[in-house]
Protein backbone atom coordinates (compact mmCIF):
# COMPACT_ATOMS: atom_id res chain seq x y z
CA UNK A 1 0.00 0.00 0.00
CA UNK A 2 1.69 3.61 -0.63
CA UNK A 3 1.71 6.21 1.62
CA UNK A 4 -1.11 8.30 0.12
CA UNK A 5 -3.33 5.11 0.29
CA UNK A 6 -2.59 4.18 3.89
CA UNK A 7 -2.43 8.17 5.49
CA UNK A 8 -5.91 8.86 3.32
CA UNK A 9 -7.60 5.76 4.41
CA UNK A 10 -11.10 5.32 5.70
CA UNK A 11 -12.91 2.53 7.42
CA UNK A 12 -16.46 1.93 7.50
CA UNK A 13 -18.42 2.87 11.05
CA UNK A 14 -21.91 3.10 10.31
CA UNK A 15 -23.99 3.30 6.77
CA UNK A 16 -22.92 6.97 6.99
CA UNK A 17 -19.37 7.36 9.14
CA UNK A 18 -15.70 6.97 8.46
CA UNK A 19 -13.25 6.74 10.37
CA UNK A 20 -9.77 7.72 9.65
CA UNK A 21 -6.56 9.30 10.63
CA UNK A 22 -5.25 12.72 9.60
CA UNK A 23 -1.29 12.53 9.38
CA UNK A 24 1.35 14.89 9.90
CA UNK A 25 3.04 14.04 6.80
CA UNK A 26 1.03 16.23 4.22
CA UNK A 27 1.71 20.06 5.69
CA UNK A 28 1.92 22.91 4.35
CA UNK A 29 3.47 25.06 7.46
CA UNK A 30 1.26 23.69 10.23
CA UNK A 31 -1.72 22.63 8.50
CA UNK A 32 -2.42 19.54 6.54
CA UNK A 33 -2.53 20.04 2.80
CA UNK A 34 -6.15 20.58 1.37
CA UNK A 35 -6.06 18.69 -1.26
CA UNK A 36 -5.05 15.86 1.15
CA UNK A 37 -7.87 15.90 3.64
CA UNK A 38 -10.26 15.85 0.65
CA UNK A 39 -9.06 12.66 -0.80
CA UNK A 40 -9.64 11.51 2.57
CA UNK A 41 -13.20 12.69 2.17
CA UNK A 42 -13.20 11.08 -1.45
CA UNK A 43 -12.07 7.64 -0.19
CA UNK A 44 -15.09 7.74 2.03
CA UNK A 45 -17.67 8.86 -1.50
CA UNK A 46 -16.08 6.51 -4.01
CA UNK A 47 -17.27 3.74 -2.05
CA UNK A 48 -20.95 4.55 -1.85
CA UNK A 49 -21.95 4.24 -5.12
CA UNK A 50 -20.80 1.86 -8.35
CA UNK A 51 -18.71 4.98 -9.59
CA UNK A 52 -15.44 5.77 -8.43
CA UNK A 53 -13.61 8.37 -10.35
CA UNK A 54 -14.42 12.11 -9.47
CA UNK A 55 -15.57 13.74 -12.44
CA UNK A 56 -16.81 16.90 -10.54
CA UNK A 57 -15.59 17.78 -6.57
CA UNK A 58 -15.94 20.43 -4.98
CA UNK A 59 -14.21 20.83 -0.89
CA UNK A 60 -15.05 23.79 0.60
CA UNK A 61 -12.37 24.30 3.30
CA UNK A 62 -14.24 25.50 6.71
CA UNK A 63 -11.59 25.35 9.21
CA UNK A 64 -7.65 24.41 9.02
CA UNK A 65 -7.55 20.71 9.98
CA UNK A 66 -5.38 18.72 12.94
CA UNK A 67 -2.57 17.05 11.83
CA UNK A 68 -1.93 14.06 13.90
CA UNK A 69 -5.29 13.71 15.24
CA UNK A 70 -8.15 10.99 14.52
CA UNK A 71 -11.03 12.59 11.82
CA UNK A 72 -14.45 11.50 11.23
CA UNK A 73 -16.21 11.72 7.38
CA UNK A 74 -20.02 12.05 7.51
CA UNK A 75 -21.06 10.87 4.00
CA UNK A 76 -24.38 11.19 2.19
CA UNK A 77 -25.80 9.79 -0.93
CA UNK A 78 -27.45 12.18 -3.29
CA UNK A 79 -28.29 10.13 -6.25
CA UNK A 80 -27.41 6.80 -7.47
CA UNK A 81 -27.52 7.18 -11.18
CA UNK A 82 -26.85 4.65 -14.17
CA UNK A 83 -23.63 6.97 -15.76
CA UNK A 84 -23.06 9.38 -11.80
CA UNK A 85 -23.13 9.27 -8.71
CA UNK A 86 -23.19 12.05 -6.87
CA UNK A 87 -22.77 12.36 -2.89
CA UNK A 88 -21.87 14.89 -0.26
CA UNK A 89 -19.48 14.31 2.98
CA UNK A 90 -18.25 16.07 6.05
CA UNK A 91 -14.68 16.16 7.29
CA UNK A 92 -14.69 16.39 11.29
CA UNK A 93 -12.25 16.36 13.72
CA UNK A 94 -12.59 17.19 17.28
CA UNK A 95 -16.35 18.02 16.93
CA UNK A 96 -15.72 20.56 14.33
CA UNK A 97 -16.26 20.53 10.59
CA UNK A 98 -13.26 20.85 8.82
CA UNK A 99 -13.85 20.40 4.89
CA UNK A 100 -17.39 20.20 3.13
CA UNK A 101 -17.44 18.39 0.12
CA UNK A 102 -19.64 17.45 -2.87
CA UNK A 103 -18.77 15.14 -5.62
CA UNK A 104 -20.21 13.76 -8.77
CA UNK A 105 -18.37 10.14 -9.74
CA UNK A 106 -18.59 8.48 -13.17
CA UNK A 107 -16.59 5.76 -14.51
CA UNK A 108 -14.23 7.07 -16.59
CA UNK A 109 -12.80 4.00 -17.99
CA UNK A 110 -16.04 3.19 -19.46
CA UNK A 111 -16.21 4.84 -23.01
CA UNK A 112 -19.71 7.38 -24.15
CA UNK A 113 -18.99 6.62 -27.61
CA UNK A 114 -19.37 10.38 -28.26
CA UNK A 115 -16.10 11.07 -30.59
CA UNK A 116 -13.77 13.77 -28.93
CA UNK A 117 -13.57 17.68 -30.49
CA UNK A 118 -10.88 19.71 -28.04
CA UNK A 119 -8.28 19.53 -25.54
CA UNK A 120 -6.07 21.57 -23.98
CA UNK A 121 -2.42 20.60 -25.17
CA UNK A 122 0.30 20.05 -22.60
CA UNK A 123 2.79 22.99 -22.56
CA UNK A 124 6.29 22.39 -23.43
CA UNK A 125 8.49 22.75 -20.01
CA UNK A 126 11.96 21.40 -19.58
CA UNK A 127 11.79 17.19 -18.21
CA UNK A 128 11.91 17.13 -14.48
CA UNK A 129 15.28 16.61 -14.48
CA UNK A 130 15.90 19.97 -15.81
CA UNK A 131 13.46 21.43 -13.35
CA UNK A 132 13.61 22.82 -9.52
CA UNK A 133 12.77 20.81 -6.81
CA UNK A 134 9.78 23.19 -4.54
CA UNK A 135 11.19 24.67 -1.67
CA UNK A 136 9.70 25.93 0.90
CA UNK A 137 12.04 28.67 1.96
CA UNK A 138 10.94 30.08 -1.92
CA UNK A 139 7.33 30.57 -0.21
CA UNK A 140 8.30 31.46 3.39
CA UNK A 141 6.96 28.62 4.86
CA UNK A 142 7.97 24.83 6.10
CA UNK A 143 6.85 22.29 3.73
CA UNK A 144 6.42 18.71 5.43
CA UNK A 145 4.78 17.58 2.34
CA UNK A 146 7.85 17.48 0.45
CA UNK A 147 8.36 14.14 2.33
CA UNK A 148 5.37 12.77 0.43
CA UNK A 149 5.43 14.52 -3.03
CA UNK A 150 8.48 15.07 -5.32
CA UNK A 151 7.67 18.33 -7.09
CA UNK A 152 9.35 19.52 -9.68
CA UNK A 153 9.30 23.61 -10.88
CA UNK A 154 10.19 24.84 -14.19
CA UNK A 155 13.08 27.10 -13.01
CA UNK A 156 11.95 30.06 -14.69
CA UNK A 157 8.94 30.34 -12.44
CA UNK A 158 10.45 28.64 -9.64
CA UNK A 159 11.98 32.00 -7.70
CA UNK A 160 9.53 34.32 -5.92
CA UNK A 161 8.77 37.42 -7.45
CA UNK A 162 10.59 37.20 -10.15
CA UNK A 163 8.59 35.19 -12.69
CA UNK A 164 6.73 38.79 -13.65
CA UNK A 165 3.23 36.58 -14.10
CA UNK A 166 1.51 34.63 -12.09
CA UNK A 167 2.17 31.54 -13.28
CA UNK A 168 3.79 28.12 -12.25
CA UNK A 169 4.52 24.69 -13.57
CA UNK A 170 6.14 21.71 -13.27
CA UNK A 171 6.09 18.10 -12.49
CA UNK A 172 4.63 16.06 -9.49
CA UNK A 173 4.53 12.65 -8.34
CA UNK A 174 4.07 10.24 -5.20
CA UNK A 175 7.19 10.44 -2.93
CA UNK A 176 7.34 6.61 -2.90
CA UNK A 177 7.12 5.90 -6.75
CA UNK A 178 3.27 4.62 -6.36
CA UNK A 179 1.71 5.56 -9.84
CA UNK A 180 -1.27 8.12 -9.32
CA UNK A 181 -5.01 7.60 -9.46
CA UNK A 182 -7.39 9.51 -10.02
CA UNK A 183 -7.95 10.66 -6.27
CA UNK A 184 -4.36 11.38 -6.58
CA UNK A 185 -4.97 14.28 -8.94
CA UNK A 186 -6.75 15.93 -6.59
CA UNK A 187 -4.07 16.28 -4.79
CA UNK A 188 -1.99 17.51 -7.20
CA UNK A 189 -4.23 19.97 -8.01
CA UNK A 190 -3.39 21.61 -4.89
CA UNK A 191 0.22 20.96 -4.19
CA UNK A 192 1.78 22.94 -6.17
CA UNK A 193 3.11 26.75 -4.90
CA UNK A 194 0.13 29.77 -5.45
CA UNK A 195 0.85 31.00 -8.90
CA UNK A 196 0.35 34.29 -7.31
CA UNK A 197 3.88 33.86 -5.83
CA UNK A 198 5.58 34.45 -8.77
CA UNK A 199 4.12 38.02 -9.32
CA UNK A 200 4.22 38.61 -5.69
CA UNK A 201 6.89 37.12 -3.98
CA UNK A 202 6.67 35.47 -0.86
CA UNK A 203 2.68 35.72 -0.33
CA UNK A 204 2.77 32.90 2.30
CA UNK A 205 0.01 30.24 3.12
CA UNK A 206 -2.86 30.98 0.55
CA UNK A 207 -6.07 29.78 2.29
CA UNK A 208 -8.42 27.92 -0.10
CA UNK A 209 -12.04 28.65 0.10
CA UNK A 210 -13.11 26.74 -2.37
CA UNK A 211 -11.21 24.31 -4.65
CA UNK A 212 -13.24 22.76 -7.80
CA UNK A 213 -11.40 19.71 -9.76
CA UNK A 214 -12.52 17.78 -12.61
CA UNK A 215 -10.60 14.82 -13.34
CA UNK A 216 -10.87 14.43 -17.53
CA UNK A 217 -9.15 10.92 -17.64
CA UNK A 218 -7.32 8.15 -15.40
CA UNK A 219 -3.96 8.87 -15.37
CA UNK A 220 -0.92 7.05 -17.15
CA UNK A 221 1.72 6.27 -14.60
CA UNK A 222 5.01 8.34 -14.51
CA UNK A 223 4.98 11.84 -13.47
CA UNK A 224 2.31 14.33 -14.09
CA UNK A 225 2.34 18.04 -15.31
CA UNK A 226 0.34 20.74 -13.49
CA UNK A 227 0.27 24.31 -14.98
CA UNK A 228 -1.34 26.80 -12.47
CA UNK A 229 -2.36 30.55 -13.35
CA UNK A 230 -4.10 33.45 -11.90
CA UNK A 231 -5.34 36.06 -13.91
CA UNK A 232 -8.01 37.60 -11.12
CA UNK A 233 -7.22 39.32 -8.27
CA UNK A 234 -9.75 41.44 -6.82
CA UNK A 235 -10.08 42.58 -2.85
CA UNK A 236 -8.06 40.08 -1.92
CA UNK A 237 -9.66 37.05 -3.10
CA UNK A 238 -7.85 35.22 -6.04
CA UNK A 239 -9.39 33.05 -8.68
CA UNK A 240 -6.78 30.42 -9.76
CA UNK A 241 -6.46 27.90 -13.22
CA UNK A 242 -4.68 24.68 -13.22
CA UNK A 243 -4.85 21.75 -15.31
CA UNK A 244 -2.79 18.74 -15.10
CA UNK A 245 -1.19 16.35 -18.13
CA UNK A 246 0.35 12.74 -17.68
CA UNK A 247 3.60 11.43 -19.04
CA UNK A 248 1.66 10.83 -22.28
CA UNK A 249 0.29 14.46 -22.74
CA UNK A 250 -3.21 13.77 -21.90
CA UNK A 251 -4.93 16.42 -20.10
CA UNK A 252 -6.14 14.21 -16.80
CA UNK A 253 -7.48 17.36 -14.61
CA UNK A 254 -8.73 21.02 -14.77
CA UNK A 255 -9.01 22.54 -11.47
CA UNK A 256 -10.15 26.05 -10.22
CA UNK A 257 -10.26 27.43 -6.59
CA UNK A 258 -11.24 30.32 -4.76
CA UNK A 259 -8.01 31.71 -2.21
CA UNK A 260 -7.14 34.28 0.22
CA UNK A 261 -4.59 36.43 -0.24
CA UNK A 262 -3.99 37.69 3.19
CA UNK A 263 -1.36 39.91 2.70
CA UNK A 264 1.04 41.55 0.03
CA UNK A 265 4.97 41.30 0.49
CA UNK A 266 5.73 43.20 -2.06
CA UNK A 267 3.35 46.16 -0.76
CA UNK A 268 4.81 46.02 2.30
CA UNK A 269 8.42 46.26 1.00
CA UNK A 270 8.73 42.35 2.52
CA UNK B 1 -40.43 43.66 -7.24
CA UNK B 2 -38.87 42.28 -10.58
CA UNK B 3 -40.13 38.88 -12.65
CA UNK B 4 -36.93 37.56 -11.00
CA UNK B 5 -37.14 38.17 -7.37
CA UNK B 6 -40.98 37.10 -6.88
CA UNK B 7 -40.17 33.93 -9.54
CA UNK B 8 -37.31 33.37 -7.78
CA UNK B 9 -39.11 33.90 -3.94
CA UNK B 10 -38.43 31.86 -1.09
CA UNK B 11 -40.50 31.49 2.02
CA UNK B 12 -39.59 31.00 5.37
CA UNK B 13 -41.71 27.67 6.98
CA UNK B 14 -38.91 26.59 9.56
CA UNK B 15 -35.10 26.86 10.66
CA UNK B 16 -34.38 24.97 7.55
CA UNK B 17 -37.12 24.60 5.31
CA UNK B 18 -38.74 26.50 2.83
CA UNK B 19 -41.09 27.07 0.27
CA UNK B 20 -40.77 28.51 -3.69
CA UNK B 21 -42.82 28.07 -6.82
CA UNK B 22 -40.91 26.89 -9.92
CA UNK B 23 -42.24 29.33 -12.63
CA UNK B 24 -41.96 27.95 -16.12
CA UNK B 25 -40.99 31.52 -17.57
CA UNK B 26 -37.63 30.22 -16.90
CA UNK B 27 -37.44 27.16 -19.22
CA UNK B 28 -34.64 25.85 -21.70
CA UNK B 29 -37.25 23.49 -23.84
CA UNK B 30 -39.30 21.80 -20.89
CA UNK B 31 -37.23 22.17 -17.61
CA UNK B 32 -36.49 24.91 -16.02
CA UNK B 33 -33.35 26.40 -16.41
CA UNK B 34 -30.54 25.30 -13.93
CA UNK B 35 -29.01 28.98 -13.17
CA UNK B 36 -32.93 29.89 -12.24
CA UNK B 37 -33.30 27.00 -10.18
CA UNK B 38 -29.97 27.52 -8.60
CA UNK B 39 -31.41 31.06 -7.88
CA UNK B 40 -33.82 29.74 -5.96
CA UNK B 41 -32.31 28.04 -3.51
CA UNK B 42 -29.57 30.81 -3.06
CA UNK B 43 -32.65 33.16 -1.82
CA UNK B 44 -32.40 30.79 1.06
CA UNK B 45 -29.06 30.68 1.72
CA UNK B 46 -28.17 33.89 1.89
CA UNK B 47 -30.97 34.68 4.50
CA UNK B 48 -28.92 32.35 6.74
CA UNK B 49 -25.98 34.70 7.86
CA UNK B 50 -24.88 38.28 7.68
CA UNK B 51 -23.05 37.38 4.26
CA UNK B 52 -25.33 37.91 0.91
CA UNK B 53 -22.78 37.86 -1.98
CA UNK B 54 -22.24 34.61 -3.75
CA UNK B 55 -18.35 34.36 -3.88
CA UNK B 56 -18.46 30.97 -4.33
CA UNK B 57 -21.93 28.66 -5.39
CA UNK B 58 -21.36 25.36 -6.50
CA UNK B 59 -24.43 23.29 -8.09
CA UNK B 60 -24.80 19.75 -8.71
CA UNK B 61 -27.73 18.98 -10.96
CA UNK B 62 -29.37 15.71 -9.85
CA UNK B 63 -32.37 15.44 -11.98
CA UNK B 64 -34.34 18.77 -13.97
CA UNK B 65 -36.68 20.67 -12.32
CA UNK B 66 -40.64 20.52 -13.01
CA UNK B 67 -41.96 23.59 -13.88
CA UNK B 68 -44.73 24.89 -12.49
CA UNK B 69 -44.86 23.51 -9.24
CA UNK B 70 -44.27 24.11 -6.00
CA UNK B 71 -40.66 23.00 -4.35
CA UNK B 72 -39.15 23.02 -1.08
CA UNK B 73 -35.38 24.27 0.06
CA UNK B 74 -33.91 22.65 2.97
CA UNK B 75 -30.92 24.35 4.14
CA UNK B 76 -27.95 23.64 6.28
CA UNK B 77 -25.57 26.66 8.16
CA UNK B 78 -21.98 25.18 7.63
CA UNK B 79 -20.14 27.98 9.21
CA UNK B 80 -20.51 31.54 9.70
CA UNK B 81 -17.42 32.96 9.75
CA UNK B 82 -16.15 36.68 10.06
CA UNK B 83 -15.98 37.21 6.35
CA UNK B 84 -17.59 34.38 5.38
CA UNK B 85 -20.64 32.09 5.61
CA UNK B 86 -20.87 28.80 4.45
CA UNK B 87 -24.30 26.94 3.60
CA UNK B 88 -25.61 23.72 1.40
CA UNK B 89 -29.23 23.75 0.20
CA UNK B 90 -31.34 20.94 -1.75
CA UNK B 91 -34.15 21.84 -3.76
CA UNK B 92 -36.59 19.01 -3.55
CA UNK B 93 -40.10 18.92 -5.85
CA UNK B 94 -42.37 15.73 -5.83
CA UNK B 95 -40.41 14.30 -3.14
CA UNK B 96 -37.15 14.25 -5.14
CA UNK B 97 -34.21 16.33 -4.91
CA UNK B 98 -33.58 17.97 -7.84
CA UNK B 99 -30.20 19.75 -7.49
CA UNK B 100 -27.73 19.90 -4.21
CA UNK B 101 -25.46 23.27 -3.43
CA UNK B 102 -23.10 24.52 -1.54
CA UNK B 103 -22.35 28.49 -1.34
CA UNK B 104 -19.80 30.30 0.27
CA UNK B 105 -21.01 33.85 0.76
CA UNK B 106 -19.41 37.04 1.72
CA UNK B 107 -19.81 41.24 1.93
CA UNK B 108 -18.80 42.36 -1.48
CA UNK B 109 -19.38 45.79 -0.89
CA UNK B 110 -16.63 45.74 2.41
CA UNK B 111 -13.62 45.91 0.98
CA UNK B 112 -10.42 43.84 2.13
CA UNK B 113 -7.81 46.69 1.92
CA UNK B 114 -5.43 44.39 0.00
CA UNK B 115 -4.60 46.00 -3.35
CA UNK B 116 -5.95 44.51 -6.73
CA UNK B 117 -3.05 43.21 -9.17
CA UNK B 118 -4.86 41.38 -11.75
CA UNK B 119 -8.14 41.13 -13.31
CA UNK B 120 -9.66 39.92 -16.75
CA UNK B 121 -10.39 42.63 -19.26
CA UNK B 122 -14.15 42.59 -21.12
CA UNK B 123 -13.71 41.30 -24.82
CA UNK B 124 -14.20 44.09 -27.24
CA UNK B 125 -17.77 42.89 -28.89
CA UNK B 126 -20.22 44.85 -30.64
CA UNK B 127 -22.92 47.03 -28.26
CA UNK B 128 -26.16 45.28 -27.75
CA UNK B 129 -27.77 46.91 -30.50
CA UNK B 130 -25.08 45.73 -33.19
CA UNK B 131 -25.75 42.08 -31.59
CA UNK B 132 -28.41 39.18 -33.06
CA UNK B 133 -31.26 38.56 -30.61
CA UNK B 134 -30.87 34.87 -29.26
CA UNK B 135 -32.95 32.21 -31.10
CA UNK B 136 -33.98 29.13 -30.28
CA UNK B 137 -34.29 27.66 -33.45
CA UNK B 138 -30.55 28.10 -33.46
CA UNK B 139 -30.33 25.46 -30.63
CA UNK B 140 -33.09 23.56 -31.94
CA UNK B 141 -34.87 24.09 -28.75
CA UNK B 142 -37.76 26.16 -27.78
CA UNK B 143 -36.37 28.91 -25.55
CA UNK B 144 -39.41 30.17 -23.19
CA UNK B 145 -36.45 32.14 -20.61
CA UNK B 146 -36.49 34.46 -23.69
CA UNK B 147 -39.63 35.80 -22.10
CA UNK B 148 -37.56 36.77 -18.61
CA UNK B 149 -34.07 37.74 -20.29
CA UNK B 150 -32.88 39.78 -23.07
CA UNK B 151 -29.65 37.89 -24.92
CA UNK B 152 -28.09 39.47 -27.65
CA UNK B 153 -25.26 37.57 -29.20
CA UNK B 154 -22.18 38.76 -30.91
CA UNK B 155 -23.17 37.87 -34.69
CA UNK B 156 -20.00 36.51 -36.02
CA UNK B 157 -21.04 33.59 -33.49
CA UNK B 158 -24.34 33.80 -33.94
CA UNK B 159 -25.05 30.86 -36.36
CA UNK B 160 -24.58 27.66 -35.52
CA UNK B 161 -21.63 25.88 -36.18
CA UNK B 162 -20.67 28.95 -38.02
CA UNK B 163 -18.06 30.74 -35.97
CA UNK B 164 -15.34 27.53 -36.40
CA UNK B 165 -14.94 27.41 -32.47
CA UNK B 166 -16.68 27.03 -29.07
CA UNK B 167 -17.30 30.26 -28.29
CA UNK B 168 -19.89 32.28 -27.22
CA UNK B 169 -20.41 36.25 -26.65
CA UNK B 170 -22.71 38.74 -26.11
CA UNK B 171 -25.15 40.66 -23.62
CA UNK B 172 -27.98 39.52 -21.28
CA UNK B 173 -29.97 41.65 -19.14
CA UNK B 174 -33.45 41.06 -17.12
CA UNK B 175 -35.90 41.37 -19.43
CA UNK B 176 -38.38 43.60 -17.21
CA UNK B 177 -35.30 46.18 -16.87
CA UNK B 178 -34.74 45.51 -13.19
CA UNK B 179 -30.97 46.08 -12.48
CA UNK B 180 -28.49 42.62 -12.33
CA UNK B 181 -27.63 41.72 -8.48
CA UNK B 182 -25.36 38.99 -7.19
CA UNK B 183 -28.11 36.60 -7.94
CA UNK B 184 -28.93 37.01 -11.09
CA UNK B 185 -25.04 37.11 -12.19
CA UNK B 186 -25.62 33.17 -11.37
CA UNK B 187 -28.60 32.97 -13.21
CA UNK B 188 -26.38 34.55 -16.54
CA UNK B 189 -24.11 32.57 -15.96
CA UNK B 190 -25.95 29.56 -17.08
CA UNK B 191 -28.24 31.13 -19.36
CA UNK B 192 -26.15 31.51 -22.91
CA UNK B 193 -26.25 29.04 -25.62
CA UNK B 194 -23.81 26.06 -25.30
CA UNK B 195 -20.29 27.50 -26.21
CA UNK B 196 -19.83 23.94 -28.29
CA UNK B 197 -22.64 25.16 -30.81
CA UNK B 198 -20.84 27.78 -32.58
CA UNK B 199 -18.34 24.80 -33.31
CA UNK B 200 -20.69 21.57 -33.54
CA UNK B 201 -23.60 23.29 -34.64
CA UNK B 202 -27.53 22.20 -33.08
CA UNK B 203 -26.07 20.53 -29.99
CA UNK B 204 -29.36 20.87 -28.26
CA UNK B 205 -30.04 20.35 -24.53
CA UNK B 206 -26.32 20.12 -23.11
CA UNK B 207 -27.63 19.14 -19.48
CA UNK B 208 -25.18 20.65 -16.48
CA UNK B 209 -23.85 17.69 -14.49
CA UNK B 210 -21.91 21.13 -12.45
CA UNK B 211 -22.03 24.56 -12.54
CA UNK B 212 -19.94 26.66 -10.30
CA UNK B 213 -20.33 30.87 -10.16
CA UNK B 214 -17.34 33.07 -8.46
CA UNK B 215 -19.04 36.20 -8.18
CA UNK B 216 -16.62 39.24 -7.96
CA UNK B 217 -17.89 42.29 -7.54
CA UNK B 218 -21.55 43.58 -7.23
CA UNK B 219 -22.93 44.87 -10.59
CA UNK B 220 -23.64 48.35 -12.04
CA UNK B 221 -27.10 48.74 -13.25
CA UNK B 222 -27.21 48.15 -17.26
CA UNK B 223 -26.43 44.88 -19.85
CA UNK B 224 -24.04 42.17 -18.46
CA UNK B 225 -21.24 41.00 -21.18
CA UNK B 226 -20.45 37.17 -21.23
CA UNK B 227 -18.62 35.36 -22.43
CA UNK B 228 -18.01 31.67 -22.65
CA UNK B 229 -15.66 28.70 -24.30
CA UNK B 230 -15.13 25.04 -24.60
CA UNK B 231 -11.74 24.10 -24.82
CA UNK B 232 -11.99 20.69 -23.50
CA UNK B 233 -14.64 17.74 -24.86
CA UNK B 234 -13.86 14.15 -23.42
CA UNK B 235 -15.61 11.24 -23.73
CA UNK B 236 -19.11 13.04 -24.40
CA UNK B 237 -18.39 15.51 -21.24
CA UNK B 238 -17.45 19.20 -21.93
CA UNK B 239 -15.89 22.25 -19.55
CA UNK B 240 -17.11 25.47 -20.13
CA UNK B 241 -15.27 28.50 -18.95
CA UNK B 242 -17.18 31.75 -19.13
CA UNK B 243 -16.84 35.22 -17.29
CA UNK B 244 -19.41 38.46 -16.94
CA UNK B 245 -18.72 41.86 -17.02
CA UNK B 246 -20.89 44.93 -16.50
CA UNK B 247 -21.25 47.37 -18.34
CA UNK B 248 -18.56 49.54 -16.68
CA UNK B 249 -15.77 46.80 -17.70
CA UNK B 250 -15.57 45.05 -13.95
CA UNK B 251 -15.29 41.83 -14.26
CA UNK B 252 -18.49 40.66 -12.42
CA UNK B 253 -18.19 36.77 -12.50
CA UNK B 254 -16.08 34.02 -13.12
CA UNK B 255 -17.93 30.66 -14.27
CA UNK B 256 -17.42 26.67 -15.15
CA UNK B 257 -19.41 23.94 -15.25
CA UNK B 258 -19.45 20.36 -16.28
CA UNK B 259 -21.90 19.69 -18.68
CA UNK B 260 -22.61 16.73 -21.03
CA UNK B 261 -23.00 16.42 -24.57
CA UNK B 262 -25.82 13.69 -25.00
CA UNK B 263 -25.52 13.80 -29.01
CA UNK B 264 -23.28 15.19 -32.04
CA UNK B 265 -25.47 16.74 -34.90
CA UNK B 266 -22.16 17.28 -37.00
CA UNK B 267 -21.39 13.79 -36.09
CA UNK B 268 -24.56 12.49 -37.33
CA UNK B 269 -24.95 14.35 -40.63
CA UNK B 270 -27.69 16.66 -38.42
Amino acid sequence: MSWFEAETAVERVTDVRWSAHVSGHWNIGTNPNGGYLAAIALRALRQLGPHTDPISVTTHFLRPGTAGAAAEVITEVLRVGRTITTARATLVQDGRARLEMIASLADLASPSGIEDALTIAAPPIPPPDQCVLRSGVEQGIDLPILDRVDIMLDGEQATAGQAGAAEVSGWIRLGDGAPPDALALVLFADAFPPSLFGLLGNVGWVPSVELTVHVRRRPAAGWILGQFSTSDLHDGRMIEDGALWDESGALVAQMRQIGLLLSRADASGG
